[in-house]
């Protein structure tokens, strides 16, 4: 399974394409999407919507694992990241991918073992789960293979759970 | 000028056309887009958006006049209403529209002249700028005509500012 775990934003959206293979994860490929600050709230909607569409249509993920917003920011920078969050959802179900949400303290749990788990601890589990030389930048490019790495452990789960259950 | 005025959600998006003709307002089309409740999510989005899209098709405006989100209400549903707002942007921008975004207090103060406006006062008076025999309903379709009427009102000012710059 590939599964592409994004980290929402306008200015940088951070993306991670990892492949669950039994159970060891391997990535895929890592980056950022970027806009600029001084480019039409519309367009960089577009841009964003556009990027997301030809990395799924180049690495062709099975699911996308996305971040959850949560309010302890800006407003107006929290509806522009929810309106960002909308078009690359929507990029995601128009080319069949299932779709996770996950909240960062889930991600945490998932990926740490306990949700108040500090950002650089975060990073340092992906970084070694995924055997990456060193963290990847910027932190949102971190961020989004946290939750990639977030789905692949709660899919386990999933699986394991089903196990269990048809016994 | 072709103006669509949207009143943004995700159960439900009210849009009405109206043309402007000079002075004249002249209603086209109004109604809502609707999705279910227990539909997943990520299809909601896709639902609003095609939805859009076909409506931008069918009437070809020239503007898209969008209500902007305050915050007061519940986080939750307003992220959710963010992310449609982004994807009905997404599908006037692909369109080529000129999209405009107004506060409600800034619609009030358009349509009726004092954002301390009751919202049916707000109906009364589209209902009079656009000849109609009675408020639409539900709510969000009066809404989204009002935003539309605030960017004919708006625009009609730029071009008068506009004018008294060039003397």
């Amino acid at each position: 399974m590939r599964i592409l775990g994004i980290d929402p934003g306008i200015a940088i959206v951070g993306f991670g394409f990892i492949d669950k293979l039994g159970s060891k994860l391997v990535p895929v490929q890592y980056g950022s999407i970027q806009t600029e600050a001084h480019t039409d709230p519309s367009i960089r909607l577009r841009e964003v919507y556009e990027a997301t569409q030809q990395l799924i249509d180049k690495y062709k993920p099975d699911a996308m694992a996305i971040e959850k917003l949560f309010f302890n920011r800006n407003v107006t920078t929290a509806f522009t990241v929810a309106q960002a969050r909308g078009v690359m959802i929507l990029a995601g179900v128009q080319a069949g991918l299932t779709i996770a949400e996950y909240t960062p303290l889930q991600v945490k749990q998932a990926v740490v073992g306990y949700g108040k788990a500090e950002k650089h601890q975060v990073q340092e589990m992906v970084k070694m789960f995924l055997k990456l030389s060193a963290v990847p930048k910027p932190d949102d490019v971190a961020d989004a293979l946290a939750v990639a790495v977030c789905h692949a452990h709660s899919s386990s789960m999933q699986t394991m759970i089903n196990k269990v259950v048809k016994r």
